[in-house]
């Protein structure tokens, strides 16, 4: 097993080399979260870009640290984007995580997300249960945007994409999940207060970007970024009165977050051999 | 005519229900406020969606409780895609809003919006006093998507268009007016910051989506929406020192607007039989 | 040599004008800074209208005081809907100002904003000192839309466009640089803060808008945008924990401005004969 303290060292030490070397951090993403997003990845210390035309995306991810892609104001259009991002990541190299924003909602955005995640480039995915569970099984619903199912829930749906794809899965909710072949990690930490601000999955999952840019180790990139937005929100919901405070302080704190914060409150836990039985 | 406290009784009924239940409010709205609504519906207790896709529109509709279209950045896309939503409201029987943003500031808004009211679905109407009145008469202007005139300027036009269309028209200002062909109903609330922060008027056309998701009653579902938002906007004006936190705090005063609150501050006017001379 | 105390004079009075007049600027903006943008417009005074439909941009500019474009997420469309303005701006002779966001980050970003600069509107252009030095040098690079260089670097690049064009070119950065054919004026105010929320550039460029539409000296105009929106960063930041707080902060610093916060802090230094010698 892995020892807590080198879990986070080697989280302070990303948020370190992120903050020192401001990696750029390549979104096509939904129209409701564009500025939040950018605004995550500046407070965490990196370098957002938000491009989304055919004539650049090739070149727009070539130079970036990551690419990150969110079907949340998804159409035609953006479907194509998003494939072109996908091409350009795997020709390229650059780690892509992906946010499949409400699959299961509709059929169309069910059949959007899987026919990405099958596209043959690696990645990471995160998602909320209800979505994690319409990627690996059609018959499952959600509520538009947000979850019908608790994190746990998902497990065996998160266990299928990564046996069928290899790609890294984040499952978040009140437990966070990260899911490979060769092991699942839990992280206990965040509040409420983070469903009743919109968008802090797709935060969630440019932190994440912003994270692999710098760690080519997928999955605890994933654990750190998880780790680090969960944070923040604890320690942002303790200064606010409602979800508009709580939306500034979160940007606070993430811009502030010291290596006492992260010790003190970070609560991850490693399954290695076994997997977490729910 | 309708005693006070069951009118704030209905109103508080509204919030419990939607704090209770989260009504899904599908929204396509525009670029500029989408993230701003998504949090004011969240922060009341409603669940919102934007989502556009021809591909999805009619499954969305038909799963939300409401459907809030919005001609903010409005364009021959955006018009098709309105068009649809208001389809789907029609067949699925989903309540709908709709906000003519700017509606007089050019010919094609102005045709635009006129078409929209025309095409038969049943709907809520928020504007404010330029935009009812181009609804009513082309020959109206107004300065982009800001009001040249006082809500109590266009009760004429209202009435024509709630006579023509059988619609429930809301002029919003210092003053708002809700109108039907049976009732018009004043409300006195609100402050002169609510017009210093982008989008006010497209969070109220939202909020009206919430309420009417859950109270079949669409004039009473608007007044409540609209009381909610201007005590909100006062409870938030007292705590702010300019238009940023203002906007952060009408968000914690949605969040936590308590019965006294309202039943303290909500300052509504019925008109039974005889309509409010101005 | 100008005065220092006419300098604050005319910018004072600017901002009394725009308060008092609330002049419309049209915009044409990416999709990340589109509410920002509105709500710094609306703090400073002035009445923001977003409109891109081919079938009123005319109109719009038409009716505007000012048309601000900025590419920051172009695509063949939003490309299409800038030329469109620029256009009805040189047609009505409504000033015009230009963002080249990111110019310099991929060839298609360059190539329009060469493009655009030489369609014959009379402009002003603000970018960071990749951006501008991407415009007169295809070699220069940048990363995504954050400068790699410091704003002194662009000075020759800003010459060569200013003699080649007749635009004016704003250069912003630690120190900002305002230049035409006839003077260079330095502004020296603001803080780092001001990197670490998204799109303050972009609300810089729409603030020129703002002041070019009630200021007919487009170079004036600009000095006295960029230093507001300086002095009210540095106002801000006194204030904020973060880029959080430092946001709201920042719309209530603009709303509240006073001729002494000004006169106080404003650092303005003009060049008559001699160019800034870097």
């Amino acid at each position: 097993m892995i020892e807590r303290t080198t879990v986070i060292d080697g989280l302070y030490q990303d948020l370190v080399t992120i903050r020192a070397h401001a990696p750029l951090v390549h979104n096509i993403t939904n129209l409701v979260v564009m500025s939040q997003t950018a605004n995550a990845l500046l407070a965490l210390g990196a370098s957002p870009v938000m491009a989304h035309a055919e004539e650049e995306i090739m070149e727009m991810v070539r130079i970036a640290g990551a690419t990150v892609i969110n079907m949340g104001t998804l159409d035609a259009q953006c479907v194509q984007r998003m494939y072109l991002a996908l091409k350009a990541a795997k020709v390229c190299h650059v780690p892509c995580v992906f946010d499949p924003v409400g699959a299961g909602a509709t059929p169309y955005r069910t059949q959007v997300a899987q026919a990405l995640i099958a596209a043959g480039t690696p990645m990471v995915i995160r998602g909320n249960a209800s979505e994690i569970m319409a990627l690996a099984n059609n018959e499952c619903g959600t509520k538009g945007v947000d979850t019908l199912f608790e994190s746990d829930n998902a497990l065996e749906a998160a266990r299928t994409i990564v046996r069928q794809t290899d790609h890294v899965v984040v499952i978040s909710g009140e437990k966070d999940f990260i899911l490979t072949k060769e092991q699942e990690i839990m992280i206990r930490n965040g509040v409420p207060m983070m469903t009743k601000v919109v968008g802090l999955g797709c935060t969630a999952t440019a932190l994440i970007g912003a994270f692999c840019a710098i760690n080519p180790n997928k999955s605890m990139a994933s654990v750190h970024a998880m780790t680090t937005l969960a944070v923040a929100g604890e320690l942002a919901s303790e200064k606010s009165a409602g979800p508009g405070s709580f939306q500034y302080q979160l940007l606070d704190a993430l811009y502030n977050l010291t290596f006492e914060q992260l010790a003190g409150r970070a609560n991850i836990t490693f399954s290695a051999a076994v997997n977490f039985v729910v």
